[in-house]
């Protein structure tokens, strides 16, 4: 595409309300404009790579037998009445009514529309599994939009759910899915880990979300450093082999620690490790209180709490509770001779020796503590979040943590919607059986920004060549020349025909506005056609290296294919 | 694919709410599901189709250097209060508001959204001409959604807008433009005309619709049996040479015509053909009354009213105004004596020998009515519709007429946009000027429809191949059989392997509903595996034709080749 006839304005301020690198970068290089808060244009260029990105989507997802259709953005509330998120989705869901009055949603997702397909079209257990897909613009109306196309209002998704009479079934098109998954961010050539995360009462192993390692992302992800482990930070299972200090039991003895309140006040005035402290925190899970111990050093998560009591809901107490409860400020908080409430420990607490802990008594501490020997504790369990340098999981390596952007979730439903909605079929005995669902989203324009998040310099981005708008960037610098303007339509329209992707740089403008633009831009390849045209010998730059290389033109198709074989 | 693995919901019954062919079949045939009233879900056959279409229209406008980009749907209601439409559009424009209340409407069209883009990041007449286009979903809320896909609310379209420095450089994309139009109708073939259509104060030249002809057609086009002249009615010109007939102008005379009223009834009763007849209407033009006159067998066209005396509107006046301003009944109208009002008529009324008017007197019409002597006209003009058998306007062959889908037009927008949200670029001498803007649009789902509407028979759709879902319809008759069932599997992999689209009913189905199945879905070419394959011997059918051949495996893919190349 020649330049001259395409819109790629680019800018060279960094526009003021843009914080991270990707949203600066796709505004200043001409790939985006915002129209209104969180929804924006894909110009020229930005429309290229989004199609880039839908082919390799489409091709994984048609890979694993999966069938693409296309639902509507207008969904009857009717709908979302039966299966009730019309009560529950809240302002995210955007809603309207048409010139006679009947409710519309704008499709934020569509479980509602593909089970209500499903239902009147699927009656048989003969004609399961089914797996379908669309990508499609999508509608959520964020309170706070931000980060460019990161968290967008409107943005384009590639959203798939299947259809099963059996949870194996599920469980083997779920494996096709994830591995899809994966090779679709690998072809983007993304540093993502798939990621356990929270499936609430469906257990850790049904749902993974994709997360591409960004230090703008808004999750934190614990990730071995030598296998592929990897899980949302409130899913990993904490896995150490505790040992007890070798030290004799001392006897338990209160201390006066006047003003010392926080974990790091008391180990600091008693001079003992934050190891040895023992931290107690009193919770309300469903509607009884509990005291939690961890190390001083440890965290609860409250999701691991949860789940123990497979409790509906767990939140701290307040203070003020918390005082009345125990008879205490919450400065000097401690389980010896609580009895008005469960206590219940992290592993942790287990195997300290002579530790400290507060007395429930303002000012006053215990040393010497040995929670076996002293504290009533009903049961110990992983009830910590794992930390970096713990033990991988999965045994292998030790975890380190991330932040990530999620690009990608596959999710096991179940029977949640097909019960809702009566989407049944008949089993081989005849007999009507809800069918079991799986779903399966990928943020296709977040995919977008999240590749320009991890490729890009201080120049501007830099597509991997799989990605990029277009694969070569044909620069004249000076096309009044005639020997230049010659060799450089003899180029582009020898790398058209050769079926590169190329943009053609032909503007009457300065060589150092079109390096600066080719740079901004960022596609893998610069040919330039300057003095040497004459000789037939043209530059060749390599964005991603700065590698650069004066070349004939005879040599120049090997070189380009063998270059862009590796970015 | 295979056809177990798919969704292609068939059905024998015609829906009861489906007025027309392709609405009928599609929904039949599993192509799409309705969703709301004029809002549809395309399955896995109807997305591909989409798919298809969208393929030949993207080639055919990229080919013209227009650049593809994407606009989001949630369009600000400031957008539109600039261009004055948020108040004149009316309830067709869905409107809806986000969270904090602001206003948005889902976009109908994007004159607006694209004006302010370019407005914001086009300058320089450097920059110029630049054609953008998108493929994308757009929302109209139809009073009275039907036709299926021909008249929904939400639908796809491919929209372009051109911005330009000069006339002459709009004239030049708009070339460029038709062509592209009437090579992507042409690669659907389908059976069209582009036809000069109505764009109101800027001249029939500026705008043309493309019409596929179609009984089912909301519009009347008058065609050439002769050339390619096509119009819609309202706007074909009229070109008779009237001569008048040679005979001796007779004396006015006032006759009694009790209760003849119509030209039918007083050219009956008169015994006088009711093409001497002149028919009398009072046409409220803008303020003014204006009596304008016909033949009897020709129909006034407001149009052409409105045009002549440069109006903003033009209304037949009702019966009692008409009374009022003239004293007379209209069943006895009549221009002779007439002083009160402007007198215009159309040409053939000036060839008018010894004929027939109303007297301006209840029950009396004049006879022996010679114009020219007769009438005070004070201008003879084009003001009536065209007729089937009239001469065509471009002087080659007669008009036919014909009805239309409109799946496409063209339009010269000029600068009512750019004029009024600022869209202003600097010209040679620094001058900021209105950009001259042109708009295309194509309905694309609406297009799907059309080649549905002409390509089917009594069995189902017929499609053309390169619009098919797929090209080929791979049946076994019994997958249990071990000989048909492999030769079966090696056909599908093989014809997968040369890149054909193969749909592969694999389904465990008698024969009798696979074979209805395939022909309700129409794929071009039918491969039916039965008894011989222990032979190695398949059967062919055409859909198209019917006709079927038996032939050997291995001259399978040369004898489908040069089927396909005549479909």
């Amino acid at each position: 595409m020649k330049q001259s006839m395409t819109l790629i304005p680019t800018l060279r301020e960094v526009p003021s309300d843009a914080e991270i690198k990707s949203h600066q970068l796709l505004f200043r290089a001409g790939f985006i404009r915002q129209n209104a808060s969180g929804v924006y244009s894909y110009l020229p260029l930005g429309k290229r790579v989004l199609h880039n990105i839908e082919q390799i989507v489409r091709e994984e997802m048609d890979d694993t037998g999966a069938v693409e259709l296309l639902m509507p953005a207008l969904q009857a509330a009717e709908l979302w009445q039966e299966s009730g998120r019309w009560y529950t989705y809240g302002p995210e869901l955007m809603r309207l009514k048409d010139r006679h009055g009947r409710e519309f949603s704008l499709g934020a997702t569509h479980e509602e529309v593909i089970t209500s397909l499903v239902r009147d079209e699927v009656k048989s257990y003969k004609k399961l599994p089914l797996t379908l897909y669309q990508i499609q613009t999508k509608f959520r109306d964020e309170k706070r939009p931000r980060f460019g196309l990161l968290r967008g209002r409107e943005f384009i998704m590639k959203d798939a759910y299947s259809f099963h009479a059996s949870q194996s079934s599920l469980d083997e098109i779920y494996e096709l899915l994830f591995q899809a998954y994966t090779n679709v961010f690998m072809r983007c050539n993304l540093d993502f880990r798939a990621v356990i995360a929270d499936s609430g009462a469906m257990g850790g192993k049904d749902t993974h979300e994709f997360m591409v390692l960004s230090d703008v992302g808004e999750d934190t992800i614990a990730y071995s450093d030598t296998s592929n482990y990897a899980a949302n930070i409130e899913m990993a299972p904490v896995v150490v082999n505790y040992e007890k200090a070798e030290e004799e039991e001392k006897t338990l003895e209160k201390v006066l620690t006047e003003n010392q309140r926080t974990i790091e006040e008391v180990s600091s005035f008693l001079k003992v490790d934050s190891t040895k402290c023992i931290k107690s925190l009193l919770f309300k899970v469903d509607e009884k209180y509990v005291l939690v111990l961890t190390r001083g050093d440890h965290e609860v998560n409250d999701i691991k709490l949860k789940n123990l009591f497979e409790a509906g809901s767990v939140e701290l107490a307040d203070p003020e509770v918390t005082t009345e409860v125990l008879g205490c400020p919450i400065g000097s908080l401690g389980p010896i001779n609580v009895e008005q409430v469960e206590i219940v420990a992290d592993f942790a607490v287990q195997y300290i020796a002579n530790g400290v802990c507060g007395a429930n008594e303002e000012n006053y501490h215990y040393v010497n503590v040995n929670p076996q020997r002293d504290i009533k504790v009903s049961r110990f369990a992983d009830l910590r979040f794992i930390q970096e340098g713990d033990p991988s999981p999965d045994g292998q390596g030790k975890i380190l943590f991330a932040k990530g952007i999620e690009v990608g979730h596959v999710f096991k439903l179940g029977t949640r919607y097909s019960e809702a909605m009566g989407a049944t079929y008949l089993d081989e005995n005849g007999k009507a059986q809800p069918m079991i669902m799986g779903c399966y989203g990928i943020g296709v324009s977040r995919t977008m920004a999240a590749v320009a998040e991890q490729f890009n310099d201080e120049k501007g981005l830099v597509w991997p060549a799989n990605i990029a708008p277009f694969e070569l960037h044909l620069i004249a610098i000076n096309m009044k020349d005639e020997e230049q303007a010659k060799l450089a339509n003899e180029l582009y329209s020898f790398f058209k025909q050769e079926r590169f992707e190329v943009l053609f740089d032909d503007r009457a403008e300065r060589p150092g506005v079109k390096f600066a633009d080719s740079d901004l831009i960022g596609l893998p390849i610069r040919i330039t056609v300057g003095k040497k045209a004459v000789e037939g010998i043209v530059e060749l730059k390599v964005r991603k290296t700065g590698e650069m290389l004066e070349i004939h033109k005879d040599q120049l198709l090997d070189t380009v294919k063998q270059l862009l074989s590796n970015l």
